[in-house]
């Protein structure tokens, strides 16, 4: 298979470039009899939609979603879903001057030298444009998840440079343009957002995931765990350099007997694991944290080669984001649900007779 | 698709369990032509053995490999690869014990409810015994890029505990029983051992993977880039709960300015983003990292819950490594080069054709 | 994976029912730097388009394809490719009286069962409209396949009930309604064709492909040869019920001596095998026929049941074609050709390094 | 992926030569709890089982297939299965004399073109001893199906050169050397074989495959019809050159009036669609049929070429059967009972939340 269609049962099939025609996917193996309008979708194409925010692009798109196909009379029919969202705010003349150029950090010279040729409009297909479709593709898992079993897939900025942020509150995270989930630090982030602009430079991010109510039992041993599949999913998006299941790096200096999960009758006394034991979801919480790179379309100048392999010096221009982890929140959260929805159709494909005479442990005690 | 196989194009599907008959696996879609012996696949077999020193398990098996098939006048043929090695040392009676017990921080109550009854026979799939034959499928795949590209897959151990290993020297990497590429940290790991011996403890660890002479270009945007597919494969090992690719985790507090990597006529400056931009080769070395959590498997008594989901103490007895890390390196090893090989297979299926005009940028200036 | 993707390494996703907002495809893994255009694709969706000639249905599409992306300054990018053809005439009205029946020898009984409801609207997802993004797909394969390979794909309607025509002019088959290789064939055709009209009946057909050209080695045994590929491909296709390679069903009364294609240096002296060995091709043409039930959309009368299972009387009307094998013969193309350029990346991406001493022989000598 | 794996949530994976140290196959995604022992499989292996009889090969293997792993306490825990025959007789040297010979109408020539050079004992990977393994694994599927379902997948031979057999009795099936459902043919059946031996030649077959009891559901449009994956599954079986679903090649003289399967509260009038419309089945018996072409190895001088691409003669000695089209039979039940059981599982992977209000149409009135 190519590189532009994720999952297995549940599969996302996804085409488009910044500066091209249209974004669309296609949704497979989604179960009929869902409800589902491009309202559903809208809301979260939304919050990832630039210009929202002075912290964010000022590229102007309306990211307007339509289904084409696979919905009938406001159901899903089982049979494939077609989206499509059509560019507006295109402004190629901002691009054509580094035609030539390779931006440093960028995808450039890797797809030059892949293809042979590169659409060098704002980055073509390489450009995070392409997360869009990944939105609405991760909504209609959403919407699944949440119906059918209670799923609730949220996620939220945990860090960006030296500012950590802690879950404090699940609503605020959706009450102030960071996607910050402590109110107290949202000013500590909008000072090291305002000199980033100053320098005209950028900054990296954290970006947490939790999918509560996942029940146990999904996963596939043993190279499509539930946790590889989740890190293959949000390494897939643009800027991610590191994934974390759980406490993550933290492991490197714990021991057995602290990080061990323990588990009693009334609940899981903790979830170091991150809600994954053996690939297979353990009924916690399933945790998740990326980091993100700081985009390199800043505008300090830099040194670079051109197509010709020449010396040459580089500024991007265009309207770039200072820090791509406050949009790549909802993103995060659409690939943590594809991936949850994939293996719940994998699961119950292969495991739909079994009946466990062991009683489920909850995720913690009450 | 069902999760024993990895890869698209070099595919690898395992089976066996830690107490079974055997385990084993078939690699599919190795070009023909290439000299193959068990010896070769032996090497690093060899390296992950159990029982090779005091600091891992002493369970004693000689893990010999047997070619059955796609092997003709020791050449591979293009066909199927069949391997195979029969268990020896399973010592059933050391894991009998605690067959109606959950053991904390381990796969056995998620197996139970996923699959309705398990294989308690020394962790039975979930076992890591299960890696050997992805070092068996890994070797061959060393041994094509080596051939066929000159590529260099090698890991050591960059940390344990509060033990960091710099990469002093890659020869020191085979001379020591801990893969530390430091001389001068060798006795700080040792003492360290101890300790955890002597409290029945275990500890985590960090393991870097490097990929040397890997060609630019090599990679599937957007879902299946090089480093999605890396993490994807490098979070299906056991014990595995993080992975960067280059600067991973320390991009959340970079600024654009410090980690894009320039690029001169002479080569490139730096490489923060270990060797991967867009998802895409550089065609500088490729750099992963992972977390490893420490094993569960430990002497310190635990509370857990048995398979009636009554209260309970467990006592892990048998054979176990105190840093599972250890062994862990010519597993990263072997999943490295696997997911290098399928990408060199799936891209010059696609882009067999392609001649770039851009000169090639050295990975660093002579 | 779900159902609506074909292709491992070229691989066609389609969406899109009969009578909904639009019909949609994404190609991926088609290799870049090649020249493409809607034009090049209107060329065989205007072949297959309805209402061209009082013989096939006489509903009014323009079947115009857009391209969404993949393609940049003229020419592939290596990216995927999205198409998109919006529906029209859509005349719902005349579906609506079925609604509530089910069409004997459709698939309105089998997708209510399988999806717990249905799109009825012409059938929905189940209608052949959605063959129209396969012969868009199609004509990118066999652009690829003419200008890199000079490989020919073609097909001709070689039966209609008991009129049998035999291949004798390429050009012919362009210059009627029928797809029909034999100008002395045409009045029989066209006498049947009235003949049903008359009964309001319809009518089975046989179509058969050929794909001059092909070189020797495509083709991956054991389970995805080239001719089970093939076999896949073509019986995908709506009111397909038997796929023969070559001699096919001939082969039941044939001696091995009179079957095999005996080979010389000059050439091989007949092509009984259809231009397919274990699944690998020959060098020499690969030839495969396929049977097309007659559709079930007539007006005759007949009897059924409904969606509460009470018996009932049906009568379709509606525009429909008295032989669906005429519109097919370009659909069978498009399969072939996506097959063919499936198996052409895939063994070039495991083999691209075979040199054989073993001279190639020709498809048949001078 | 590769071709040495077939299916897509139940995966066959097979390996092994005619002359290599041993055949394997690995079966992923079986369900768990499913009681399964080494003599379930050997019962098919014995029917496909070489030297049975005077009418086929005398080649002596006893074909001991040995489970390795997936099975614990006589279940299949849900992992995968690993299973393995060791070859015995293996006598290679029938084989050497034709080292160097391309046999017409084998794959000796393709295998050579495609991957470089040759495994030449005995057609090495593309010789139909692969088909052991499929038996093997089908003998998996057979059971659940059996156990789950009630689903019996049989087949016979239906016609040998102009010897036609019809479905008298299927107990008759099990009672003669032939797999002949009608015990007066087998004398005819006995006699076209003693003459084919005097001759040195070989004879095609059709084989007749039927699965009963299967329910209404399966199958995933539009790529992934049940009879697109039959077609596929059956065309992969060595020496098979067509398949026919239903009806098949007799659609072509049929008119809607006369194929269209009637349905009435009572059932199916019919089954002229062999058990599949629209690629789902539709609770009627499926039904297939192959045309298998002769074998090429007969004793009947033949002229060829040689690895150099000059002119020979070959005569193929060795042990042969003379009609491929028996021991067929078992492979065709076993590659039929594959591909229900991938579907039977991504069925409800998909859909098992469905529930229709249509009451089930019987296969037939009582």
């Amino acid at each position: 298979m190519s590189g532009n269609t994720f999952g297995k049962l549940f599969t996302v099939t996804t085409f488009g470039e910044s500066h091209g025609v249209a974004l669309g996917c296609i949704v497979d193996g989604c179960p009929p009899g869902i409800e589902l309008s491009a309202e559903d979708l809208q809301i979260d194409l939304d919050r990832r939609k630039p210009g929202t925010s002075r912290y964010t692009t000022q590229r102007r798109e309306s990211d307007e979603v339509q289904i084409l196909s696979g919905v009938f009379e406001g159901k899903t029919t089982g049979t494939s879903i077609g989206m499509v969202i059509f560019n507006k705010d295109q402004r190629s003349q901002d691009y054509g001057k580094i035609k030539e150029l390779f931006r440093p950090g960028h995808a450039d010279y890797t797809y030059q030298q892949k293809y042979g040729f590169r659409d060098y409009r704002g980055g073509g297909r390489s450009s995070a444009r392409e997360t869009a479709m990944r939105v609405a593709a991760g909504a209609v898992a959403k919407k699944y998840l949440k119906q059918k079993h209670g799923i609730e897939v949220r996620a939220y900025l945990s860090q960006m440079g030296d500012v950590k942020v802690d879950l404090k509150d699940w609503d605020a995270v959706e009450q102030n343009p960071f996607f910050c989930a402590d109110p107290d630090k949202i000013d500590a982030l909008d000072a090291l957002m305002r000199d980033l602009k100053k320098q005209g430079d950028s900054i990296g991010a954290k970006v947490s995931v939790v999918a509560d109510n996942v029940p146990v039992g999904w996963g596939e041993p043993v190279f499509d765990r539930l946790d590889a599949d989740i890190a293959h999913a949000l390494m897939s998006i643009n800027a991610v350099k590191g994934v974390e299941i759980g406490d993550g790096f933290e492991c490197v200096n714990q021991k057995g007997s602290e990080h061990r999960d323990v588990m009693t009758p009334e609940g899981f006394l903790s979830n170091h694991a991150g809600g994954v034991l053996g690939g297979i979801s353990t009924g916690q919480s399933v945790v998740a944290h990326i980091a993100m790179k700081p985009t390199s379309s800043i505008t300090v100048p830099g040194e670079t080669v051109d197509i010709n392999g020449d010396s040459a010096e580089v500024i991007t221009k265009g309207r770039h984001d200072p820090c791509v982890g406050i949009r790549a929140v909802p993103i995060a959260e659409a690939m943590m649900a594809i991936t949850l929805m994939d293996h719940c159709l994998r699961h119950r494909g292969q495991n739909a007779d079994v009946q466990s005479t062991t009683p489920v442990i909850p995720a913690q005690p009450k």
